[in-house]
C-alpha cells in the first residue's frame, strides 16, 4: 500500500467513528504526506514576521500612520504584541525581520535584518520595487528559512507588519485571481466607509497606470510590499525544505497566493490557520478552495491566526500519535462498520 | 467604573487597533465578568465525562450496539481515546464518571462511580427515569462539580458518553425548543438515510406516547439520560460556584439548554466551544444565539471540543494579562482613534 492508504487506514481504526474527528483527520492525513511517514512529528515551531514599510501609505490609504511599524516593531522585540503573547503560550520560536522599515534599528539584536530598503516606493508613481529589490527579497527570505530548518524546524508560520499593506495585497489579489479591485479592498485595521472609498480610488488609480502584469513576479514587482515578497519566497523555501507551512490571514494568503503562482506544488503543505475579517479574505480563501481552521473575526496579522491554530495542528498529529486502535484495545467490537 | 467599563477599556488601550482580537476580546470580557476582576485566571482545568445507557438503544437507533458504552469507558479509563490525547496535551484534568452505564465495573479505581442504575428505561415505553432517579442524578453531579471546584478548578467542561443519547437529546431539543422532530434529529455518530428515517418514526412515537411536558425537569424525567441530567445539574452547580463553563456538542449543548431553562443566568458563564456536524446542533446554537470558537466539522463527543477550544480560551485570558498597553510601552501614537 502507498503511505496515503495505510495513513487513511491507521486514522480509520482509531477508536472512534469514522470520520468523527473532522478537518482533524484531514490534516493528520496532510502532515503524514508532507513528512511521508506515519508517525508525524511536528519540531520546533516558529514564526517568522516580516515587517516592512510602504510608499503607499503616506497617500491616506491607513487609519494609522506609517510610523506605527516600527512602533509595532519595537513592540514585538520588547514582547509585548500579541503574537508574542500566543508564541509564548503555545511554545513557538518568534522571529522578527526586518524586511524593509523605514528606520534605523540600532542596538536591537534581536530584530533579524534582512532589510531592502527604507519601505516601497509609492506604486501610485511608479513600480513598488526594483528587480533587484525583488530578487533580494527572494534572496534573503530563503535564505533565513533555511537556517530555521536548519535548525531542526519543520513547521514554520509566516505573519506581517507594515502600514499600508493591505493595499498591497488587494492590488496583488486583484490582478493575479482576476478578481474586481472592489471585491478585494476592505477597511484594513480601521477605515470608516469614506477613507475606504478614498482608497479603492487610488488603488483604480494604481491598476490604471500599470498594465496587467504578467505573472506573480512581476506583480510583486509592481505593488510590493517587501515583506508580501519576502513571506512569498519563505513560503517557497518551506516547501522546498519539506516543512509544514501555516497561512495567516489576509496579507499572508495573497504572498501564498503569489507563491502558488510560482509552484503550484506548495498547497500540499499550505495550512491555513484563520479566515480573517478583512473582506478580500474569504473571497480569496474560496478562490483558493481552502478552509482555514478558525475563524475567530480577528484582523490583526501578525501572525496570530497560526499561532492560535497551533494548539489544533498539534492535537492532529497527537491523535494520531496517541489515539488506541481497535486492534490495539480489547474492544471486541469493532464499532467502525 | 463598574468592572465591565474597566475591562472594556483594558482591552481597547492593549497595542492592537479596536476590536482587532475578535471574538477573544468578547471572551476575555466575558471571564473578566464571570470572576469578578480586571485580571482573570484559568486555574486547574478539568473535563468530566459523564457515561449512561439507555434504554433506547436497543430499538435501533444507533449504528452501534449499546455494548460500545462499556468499551468506550474501558478505552477512557486505559487512556486511549480521543478526549484522553486532548487532555493530556492541554494539561485539562479528566474525570470519568459511571452515570448509569450497563455494567459492573470492577476494580476501575479511576471510575467515579455516580451511578443511577444499569442504564434508563425505553421511553418508547415508559419515562426514562422515575423522579428519585433524577433528583439523585442532580444530588450526585452537584457533589462532584463542588468536589472539583474544592480543588481549586475554575474552569470546567463536560462530555459524554452513551450509545443512543443523541435520541435522547433530540426529544429533549425538540420539546424545550418547540422545534419539529424532523429538524432535531440527525444521523448520530453514523445511520445512513434508512436508519435516520428509522430513528424518526420511533422517535416520532415516543412524542405521542408523552404529552407536552411542562419544563426541564419533566423532560429529562421522559427522556433521559442519566449522563445528560447529570450534565445538566453539574453545569447548574458549576455556575453557582462561579466557574467558566466549557459546553462541548450536541449532547452537552441540550444539556445546557435543560440547565438554561431552570436558571437563566447560567448563560453567562458559559463558552460554547465547537460546532458540531450533528444536525441539531447548528440550529439549536442558532435558537441559543450563540457562536462556538472552533468548527472543525467533528462529531465525537466526550468532551473533545472543550479540551480542543481550550488553548484559545486561554489565549483570551492571557491576552489581557500579558499584552502591552498604550500607557505602558513607550508608543507616542496611540493607533486606536
Amino acid at each position: 500500500m502507498v503511505i496515503s492508504e495505510l495513513l487513511i487506514r491507521k486514522i480509520d481504526t482509531k477508536t472512534k467513528p469514522l470520520g468523527a474527528l473532522g478537518q482533524l483527520e484531514a490534516l493528520a492525513l496532510q502532515i503524514g504526506l508532507v513528512q511521508q511517514t506515519l508517525t508525524p512529528k511536528l519540531t520546533k515551531p516558529a514564526i517568522l514576521v516580516f515587517a516592512a514599510d510602504h510608499g503607499i501609505a503616506n497617500s491616506g490609504v491607513s487609519a494609522y500612520p506609517a510610523k506605527v511599524t516600527v512602533q509595532m516593531v519595537l513592540n514585538f522585540l520588547a514582547g509585548g504584541a500579541a503574537i508574542n503573547v500566543f508564541c509564548r503560550q503555545n511554545q513557538i520560536a518568534l522571529h522578527i525581520i526586518n524586511a524593509g522599515v523605514n528606520y534605523d534599528f540600532q542596538g536591537q539584536e534581536q530584530l533579524i535584518d534582512a532589510s531592502i530598503g527604507y519601505g516601497t516606493r509609492n506604486f501610485l508613481e511608479e513600480s513598488a520595487m526594483t528587480g533587484e529589490q525583488l530578487r533580494q527579497c527572494f534572496e534573503k527570505a530563503r535564505a533565513l528559512v533555511k537556517g530555521v530548518a536548519a535548525n531542526g524546524c519543520n513547521v514554520i508560520g509566516f505573519g506581517e507588519m507594515g502600514i499600508g499593506n493591505t493595499s498591497s495585497a488587494s492590488m496583488l489579489m486583484s490582478c493575479l485571481c482576476k478578481i474586481p479591485l472592489e471585491q478585494c479592498v476592505g477597511k484594513g485595521t480601521g477605515l470608516n466607509e469614506q477613507g475606504l472609498q478614498h482608497k479603492l480610488a487610488l488603488l483604480k488609480q494604481a491598476q490604471i497606470l500599470h498594465p496587467q502584469p504578467q505573472d506573480a513576479m512581476e506583480a510583486l514587482k509592481l505593488f510590493g510590499g517587501f515583506e508580501i515578497a519576502q513571506m512569498c519566497a519563505a513560503m517557497l523555501s518551506a516547501y522546498e525544505q519539506q516543512m509544514l507551512i501555516l497561512v495567516d490571514g489576509f496579507i499572508a494568503t495573497v504572498a501564498y497566493l503569489c507563491a502558488l503562482n510560482i509552484n503550484s506544488n506548495i498547497y500540499s503543505n499550505a495550512v491555513f490557520c484563520h479566515q480573517s475579517n478583512e473582506q478580500g479574505h474569504e473571497l480569496l480563501l474560496n478562490h483558493l478552495n481552502e478552509k482555514p481552521l478558525i475563524n475567530l473575526g480577528m484582523r490583526l496579522g501578525e501572525g496570530t491566526g497560526c499561532a492560535l491554530a497551533y494548539p489544533i495542528i498539534q492535537s492532529a498529529v497527537l491523535f494520531l500519535q496517541e489515539m488506541a486502535s481497535f486492534e490495539s484495545t480489547n474492544m471486541t467490537q469493532k464499532f467502525n462498520n
